[in-house]
């Protein structure tokens, strides 16, 4: 998508550890015209699939989530939260290890919200080592509901979470795919 | 809003404590259709405010935040993020303290994200003691910025955030304002 990858090689940020700080348009300010712009390519990309809900996680999935609900035509979007609940008989949960913090973390999802009728797709910020995703498919399974698809907004292609992915099966797709940052600067693939 | 405050009715639940759950619409599950006109909502009662930029706060606010910056015609949206920023030279903090958990946590926003020439209209999903959205406010006045309008999507009438908040002098907004729950039931003001 070149809005996206114009936006991110101008205002894009190449930090250490291979960081790709986009805070300025996707992880604290949201821009709602390429928001919403991702959430018609997510459906350009997945209208075929007979999606019944989108489900994302807490907080940056969120902005991009409702996008493509509304793009399928206001079908309901549920966030993942990533705490875990008491109350652990209403929810479905499963472990994510963090890369980023070095700690494992609980993402839940209310039971009465996903079902086995449904076709999920499932839309995340960032693609790197696949964990999150994972965790996504993880409770979307649990309660017997079908994933038809993965929605990347930026994926480093140099991380194993995209092959990690397709291993299980699934079908995954990037907007913006990284190949290698290099002095700072940004290539795609 | 009659159409909120009728999915409330439907659907929200009067836990022990003054909570109310409306997990299925507002904090877990997201419905687009009642979110886009929420964001008209705001936008019809704040058009006149020279509204520049919104400002919420993760992770509920966001889906509200991004419906009123679309309905102002496509203004960015910030969250503020609950985290502590060892880089805080770069970000504005605040401390907030939340009732239900009974702990401060630390609230920041980038520097670079709002200016003294920004009218902030603040978007937040509940109104009860004030903390969160006064927290914001302290946010938006660091940054020099002006506070033009608060707008929440449901307030606890009974509890005292709205006084604490026109004692301040901001202009505030409630969608559904609730002013009592009564064995289960709920009544609006």
């Amino acid at each position: 998508m070149q809005l996206l990858k114009d936006k991110i090689v101008k205002y894009g940020e190449v930090l250490s550890g291979n960081v790709l700080k986009v805070d300025s348009f996707i992880n604290q300010q949201i821009d709602p015209e390429l928001t919403m712009e991702i959430g018609q390519q997510f459906y350009r990309l997945f209208k075929d699939k007979n999606i019944t809900k989108i489900v994302t996680i807490e907080s940056s999935g969120i902005a991009f989530g409702l996008a493509t609900a509304i793009a399928f035509g206001n079908i309901p979007l549920i966030f993942a939260k990533k705490h875990f609940s008491v109350l652990s008989n209403n929810y479905y949960q499963t472990n994510v290890y963090s890369f980023t913090k070095k700690t494992n973390y609980v993402v839940s999802i209310e039971k009465d919200f996903i079902n086995e009728q449904d076709n999920i797709l499932i839309i995340d910020d960032f693609l790197a080592n696949g964990n999150a995703v994972i965790g996504l498919v993880d409770l979307v399974t649990q309660a017997k509901a079908n994933v038809n698809g993965i929605g990347i907004v930026i994926e480093k292609a140099f991380q194993d979470g995209h092959r990690r992915v397709e291993k299980l099966g699934y079908h995954i797709e990037s907007l913006a795919c990284i190949e290698r940052f290099e002095d700072g600067e940004i290539f795609f693939r």
